[in-house]
């Protein structure tokens, strides 16, 4: 009744933005997402008669649990498993929780197939990535191998996202700069919430599948250039919805801002190089990976850079040998 | 055969962007602005049989003629008055040229009137309006006195500004933040021709009316804080245009991002100040006159203002006396 698994964090290259069910967590629109192999959680999970109630425990700090939502998680697999006991959760991000960095998408990915797995559950890849959907949208794109597809859906039993193109098929990496270690001003659940209150988020919808479609397309074709294109486009489209949302949402530091002119002066000086930006105030340097040492010796000079994290394309999430307690 | 003129800048609260005819310089859309008191361009033209050919001097440096918009202009304003001699022109702004300070409006509106006096033309204030505008479209603007609408218009005889309320109806200053003097990284009116490839260009013109007739009725009101919320949320709507044309524009910077957060800031302390923001990289803080003070003081920490400018809602575009040369 003891499991660990170790679950990636993503990029979305298309964005998840407002969901069309709040409880089941169903997306207002598909999304398109790459696994990361340096931004990880691991989580051991047991359930035993032993505990009086459940017990959960992010980087060594323990979580009120009360209603929280890794407590209805498990709720869900308990009663998919048919079990009652409670759990002892022990989970460790290798980065810092809650700053933009998707610890919420490797978190539940890690959590839903750990408790699955100690619950006794024998479920598909499908089922995982639905399962984990229901307690964080983004963590059902962390199921799955390599470059993810999230299928919108308009029952739970078809919102879930599925393997586009293994880890290895696109030789890009993200270079993650971050440049704070603040948590974010506004956690992502809540700020979807306001998606529809921008004038411009009915049209973006409109346009978004033949958006991806293009965006999987380039992927097809190796053609990073287009990708690049395509996905900087819509990490702009997306902050122009936040920024056009009441009351605005607004993830950009000023070294948002900064990194952004970086990329496009690196890019006019022949580094081929693209940026996508999430809810957060880091910012994601996409380039071919035969260009990474150029780009790392680029970032030297960048004073407001903290550190980088360098990520390959990455499996989803496993179920791994050695447990945590 | 000699006149001066003095045009004031204008800041708008909604902004002018796009044409729906080039050559005319017929806007998209309406729009709304506020004379400024200390950003301004004096312009003194003569018209004489004794030059051979057009002068021009800005800021004490000679233009170069061959089909420059201000020679374009000054045949304008030759055919309207049916005279062939060719002009001196000495132009002064009291402020930085190209940098997103106005200095096409405050420029052209001086031009207008000046020349228009100079060829012996007498021209009703919306008969300079019109003529402004085919310089410069937001230069029509820099016409009338104080709160100033420019309806869109059909045709050239229709799309020309009017004063809706004296510049002493509403007790608000506009502190210019100069970060930079750099020139801007596009003019303005080159960003303007890739207006419809936003996805969300149509849409702002469809709800832009209204949201003209919000501002007026909130100055009507002396209604501040309505005010400020609308111009403010025109002012990010506008950026998301530009963030997502194709190419996108970026005009904004760094600075731009951190002095947005110090007004939030500031705001959330209870000092009531809003910001709007041009095509170029300063930023304009709008507070009431009886909290200026309080502004100023909070200005003084923050490093990277280089400037600040501080602007009353001002008088139209004047002819005066004292002449340049």
């Amino acid at each position: 009744m003891k499991a660990t698994a170790i679950g990636p964090s993503n990029i979305a290259f298309i964005k998840y933005w407002g969901k069309k069910d709040e409880v089941l967590r169903l997306p207002e629109n598909g999304s398109l997402s790459m696994n990361l192999s340096n931004l990880f959680t691991t989580t051991t999970v047991e359930f035993s008669k032993s505990y009086t109630e459940d017990y959960i425990e992010i980087n060594s700090i323990s979580e009120s649990n009360e209603g929280s939502r890794a407590v209805k998680h498990l709720d869900r697999i308990r009663s998919l498993a048919k079990i009652t006991e409670k759990a002892k959760v022990i989970t460790n991000n290798n980065f810092p929780t809650g700053t933009g960095l998707s610890s919420s998408a490797s978190g539940f990915a890690a959590l839903t197939v750990a408790a699955a797995k100690a619950a006794g559950l024998e479920l598909s890849e499908k089922e995982l990535s639905i399962l984990a959907r229901q307690g964080s949208g983004s963590a059902c794109r962390s199921i799955p191998d390599g470059f993810v597809e999230w299928l919108d859906g308009n029952t739970s039993d078809t919102s879930f996202a599925l393997s586009i193109f293994p880890p290895d098929y696109f030789e890009i990496v993200d270079v993650v700069t971050v440049v704070s270690t603040d948590k974010k001003f506004l956690a992502t659940s809540e700020g979807q919430q306001s998606a529809r209150t921008s004038p411009f988020f009915e049209k973006r919808l409109d346009l978004i599948k033949n958006k991806i479609d293009r965006v999987k397309k380039a992927i097809e074709d190796k053609n990073f250039s287009e990708f690049g294109e395509l996905i900087e486009t819509e990490a702009l489209e997306f902050h122009s919805i936040l920024f056009t949302s009441n009351p605005p949402l607004f993830y950009w530091t000023p070294e948002t801002v900064r990194l952004m002119k970086f990329v496009q002066k690196i890019r006019s000086e022949g580094l081929e190089c693209y940026f996508t930006i999430n809810t957060g105030q880091d910012i994601h340097l996409i380039v071919q990976e035969k260009d990474l040492n150029a780009l790392k010796d680029r970032l030297k000079k960048v004073a407001e850079i903290k550190n980088i994290i360098v990520n390959s394309p990455a499996n989803g999430t496993r179920v791994v040998g050695s447990h945590l307690f």
